[in-house]
């Protein structure tokens, strides 16, 4: 038989158990917050029909969407976000109660051209309140993004919040024509990454006056929150969100069309990275898919960028790389079933642990073996040990050892 | 906009909340499970180069990958199953640490005709001990089958072991040409699903001489555990396994071809479903990708199936359709900062719970959607309430109400 390709495809990752480690603890803590907010778990399917996914995510998008024509001639697609797969769900089960607050964390795909922090296959992310107009859903969204950045153990991060009926207003006021409004937007998005001067260059290009221009960015920075804002804000507050970390900004724009009033998105300031968070209010979208229009609010949580600033500012310094709590090493055949009882008690205690599955290999090596996979804890089990009833427990950071019951070793393992 | 497509392809699935739960459930005890017996979690990509897929699973398999050519032209493949990718990662990353514990549970592709059980996505779920030739790899993986059915609630169910050197013995014993053993074995394989007339005349037809049909079956019961089963059988006693649980059947065959020693699967009599895990010793496939022979051990869980036995006996009653423990409702917009201030202590406490977001809604159209949705508490935070400091906690499945003070509420509700 020919030697099989070993290679990944270009922006596609296999997940070792090491990178797995941090990968699964940030999974695992999502959906606990997501959970103890009262959010639901949603499935979709990896694959839909193409005509699902396509004309929903604007020109641009539509070409990174992995596509073919199946065994049966079907045209169909390989899942490219979480919401419009969400909108079909909400359009094909029409008895799911309303508010629905569902969490969706699956992977999804685009072709794009791999580069750093962009994949084809990644994870992603999203919570949704639909059916709730009150801003009340808005600030729960903002006040959740607090309690998973705090549980992840970011120290630094704010939420900016903005509502597109500021902005909105503005566009009203500098008197731009209804279709000139998105387009301006999507301008106007781009100020932190290019800078003003790049912009009004854009804006020009895109037939705005030099006065309408002028206009946007002397109010710019002087928009107040409106109403809803109010609102939001008065509600963080009541769910004890320091207001360092929720902030009106008012060139927060957001480049979805989609948005319709709040938008909010969560930076950090170390290391250098884009918004780590982004969401809003989308009313009109699932109406636009079902005929009936129902409102939601929501975001997305950058998985991936989360796991990369986690990792560079050492945010889990005591993540273990396995879960294996303790490697059982066999001192000799003879003394195999003595390790096979002591594992056996181990685990019904449900403590990780591994026993070392050639017995006559030599004890240091074991160790080693333990060591190089970054197991924290060794047992020995001699004779010595087989007749006091007795267990060796070795600390492998230390390197202390101390002859233990093995009451006393799972205690000293899993002092929970 | 013209109206999505509401609508999922053959053979593909959305899993609304109270789907997702018995789901996550399973999961959840698996990975448990598997890695307080030491095993580590790897992911591989959903596409691999068809290359890579291809020409491993046998012919048959081969028309059921989904195959296309990406953007970039590259011909790629969905991932049918989680060995071929666990191959490949062995052959490149040449320094994980043998021997290599991992498990993989991850969704798999097939482009099968869907029918009752058989989905064209779902869940595949493998452990594998790949690096050692000791029976003490096989018995333990016998044994984590053992602890993960009663794990799962499973009151009966046997795994059945034979081993491929035993079958091998008998076919020599009749003298088969060698080329005639895999086939002869894929046959028999069927002798409980068509019986043995059935797999007589199929023998016949694939050329094998009347007189050793008929030793062939005249010995198949006779047979005895070869030296590899009386040491795994002496290992599983050491882990306490009940004898019941694991028996000889000299019958066992396992359809795939690349198995090289013990085989073994899991089977119940209720309800009647194929088997429930598969599995066995695989000891020549990595080197035929590698070049470098590495022996190998483990077993598929077969999730779905699973999933659906746990259904079917109702093994989980008390499991509940949704994560939410509570629905803090808002009695009206003036209390609702009471509400926000209580489901703020709960969340603090881990315990998942849901604020009602539409602050004027009636309250028992409140207390319906908790209902509705399977959620088992209530708060009420009214004037009377606010004014003595209480709670009311209305339990959803008795109506039985009591007023409690905040802490007594988070007792009641989560008693741990």
């Amino acid at each position: 038989m020919a030697k099989i390709k070993s290679q990944t495809l270009k922006g596609f990752r296999d997940f070792l158990p090491e990178e797995m480690a941090l990968r699964q603890k940030v999974i695992s803590l999502c959906r606990e917050v997501f959970e103890s907010f009262g959010f639901e778990p949603l499935e979709t399917p990896t694959l839909e029909y193409a005509e699902t996914l396509l004309g929903k995510y604007g020109k641009e998008a539509d070409r990174l969407v992995y596509l073919f024509r199946d065994r049966g001639g079907r045209q169909v697609g390989l899942r490219y976000d979480l919401t419009v797969p969400t909108a079909r769900v909400m359009a094909q089960y029409k008895n799911i109660p309303l508010p629905f607050k569902r969490y969706q964390m699956q992977l999804a795909y685009r072709a794009e051209k791999p580069q750093k922090g962009r994949y084809r296959e990644f994870w992603q992310c999203d919570i949704d309140t639909i059916g709730i107009s009150s801003p009340l859903a808005d600030a729960e969204i903002i006040s959740l993004i607090y309690a998973l950045f705090k549980k992840l153990r970011f120290k630094k991060f704010v939420t900016k919040i903005n509502s597109r009926q500021v902005l909105f207003s503005l566009m009203e006021k500098a008197s731009l024509p209804k279709e000139k409004i998105l387009t301006t937007l999507q301008s106007i998005d781009k100020l932190e990454k290019q800078g003003q001067a790049a912009v009004e260059q854009e804006l020009k290009r895109k037939g705005l006056k030099p006065e309408t221009i002028s206009q946007i960015f002397k109010e710019l920075p002087k928009l107040k929150p409106n109403q809803e804002l109010e609102e939001i804000f008065g509600y963080l507050k009541g769910y004890g969100i320091p207001q360092d970390f929720c902030q009106f900004e008012p060139t927060l724009v957001r480049g979805l069309d989609y948005y319709t009033g709040a938008i909010y998105e969560t930076v950090v300031t170390k290391p250098k990275i884009g918004s780590l968070t982004g969401g809003g209010r989308w009313d009109n979208l699932i109406g636009q898919f079902t005929g009936k229009s129902i409102p939601a609010t929501g975001t997305t949580i950058g998985l991936e960028r989360i796991i990369d600033v986690i990792r560079e500012l050492k945010l889990w310094p005591d993540l273990s790389p396995t879960p294996t709590r303790v490697l059982v090493t066999v001192f000799s055949s003879r003394y195999l079933e003595n390790s096979i009882e002591m594992v056996g008690r181990l685990r019904e205690k449900g403590i990780p642990a591994e026993l070392f599955l050639e017995p006559e290999t030599r004890l240091d090596k074991q160790l080693k073996y333990a060591d190089k996979k970054g197991i924290p804890y060794a047992v020995i089990i001699g004779p010595d040990e087989v007749k006091a009833k007795l267990a060796g427990l070795k600390n492998l950071k230390t390197g202390k050892q101390e002859s233990l019951s093995p009451e006393k070793v799972i205690q000293k393992i899993n002092p929970n």
